[in-house]
């Protein structure tokens, strides 16, 4: 399966308007991508790929996170979390698609996790911020994302956290982890150094 | 040693302000106890007990956290958590107490934990309430602990965490694990009978 193959298997599992977010965040990835040194190419397929699995039933989701091994605390979470870590296998098995990096990128993308590649930050980041996207704090971020990947990624994290908290929904430990990291990474960047 | 060595040895910790909070601290979690039925010669004990270690050298805790096999990723978060955990292995090696539900409350006064016992509640509850505390929200959760500890305890939480990252600071995870915990328990009570 080639590239032009994937774009028809992405556009046949989501409605026009999720299939012209994904174009959106194509774009967006690119230009970050460009913008911070990370892979063009790798950012333009996991972009592509991130939402395959966003319209999946519920049940065929849960399915997989049994059969597959995947982190059984999604069950008690959330299930917009459960697309981007069923995705990444998806894409391995119906598309052939074998590239870790590509793959993490896709697993992460709504959760965060500690320690995020420049893939990962970039997709992320892109997914929040694509110039269909409408929601209270979303320019702060893009103004972030200019400059600074980081610590647009961790406004994202902050916000989602503020969200869930206000809605009285539950946080999922990787989110904090993911966050609490760049904390690290972007207010203490020698932490390394400091003795602790 | 008796309560009464025990209320000398913990005022000698301490400056005087810190041990007239003590003392509100325990005249509150007495009330709280007596209301929502958790056993009050404990919950007096814990309350006395909670702050034994809030004025230790930051040094001494440190190598009691890896002396005694404390959990390690203390270290990379604010010290303020410290002097619950390590205050739980004072109290019982300086003033021989013994009784785990009295231990649990001082040592989970601060992060709180999934699971809270109501002990463990009162005394949480009581610490950020008595009639000292000042600061912005404090009177929404004296108004929740007057009919609904879970609910106090929660609000509690959930401003911690605005708090924290509201000032680009690290969240422990076993604060968001409480919360999540709480949320279940607040707003799903039959959770476990639910189908995931």
């Amino acid at each position: 399966m080639n590239r032009a193959d994937w774009r028809e298997a992405v556009r046949a599992q989501m409605p026009r308007t999720r299939w012209e977010h994904t174009l959106r965040v194509v774009d967006t990835a690119k230009v970050l991508a460009e913008r911070f040194g990370a892979d063009v190419e790798k950012a333009e397929t996991a972009a592509l790929l991130h939402d395959y699995c966003k319209f999946w039933p519920v049940g065929k989701m849960r399915r997989m996170i049994w059969d597959k091994g995947l982190p059984r605390d999604l069950l008690e979470h959330n299930t917009e979390l459960w697309h981007a870590f069923v995705g990444a296998e998806a894409v391995r098995e119906e598309l052939g698609v074998g590239d870790d990096e590509i793959l993490n990128a896709i697993r992460y993308h709504t959760s965060g996790r500690p320690h995020m590649s420049l893939l990962e930050q970039v997709i992320f980041v892109a997914d929040v911020i694509e110039p269909g996207r409408r929601y209270p704090g979303v320019d702060e971020i893009r103004k972030l994302a200019e400059t600074d990947l980081e610590r647009a990624l961790l406004q994202s994290l902050d916000n989602t956290l503020r969200f869930l908290i206000d809605r009285c929904q539950k946080v999922y430990p990787l989110t904090l982890a993911a966050r609490n990291d760049l904390v690290d990474r972007v207010h203490r960047p020698n932490l390394k150094e400091e003795s602790l």
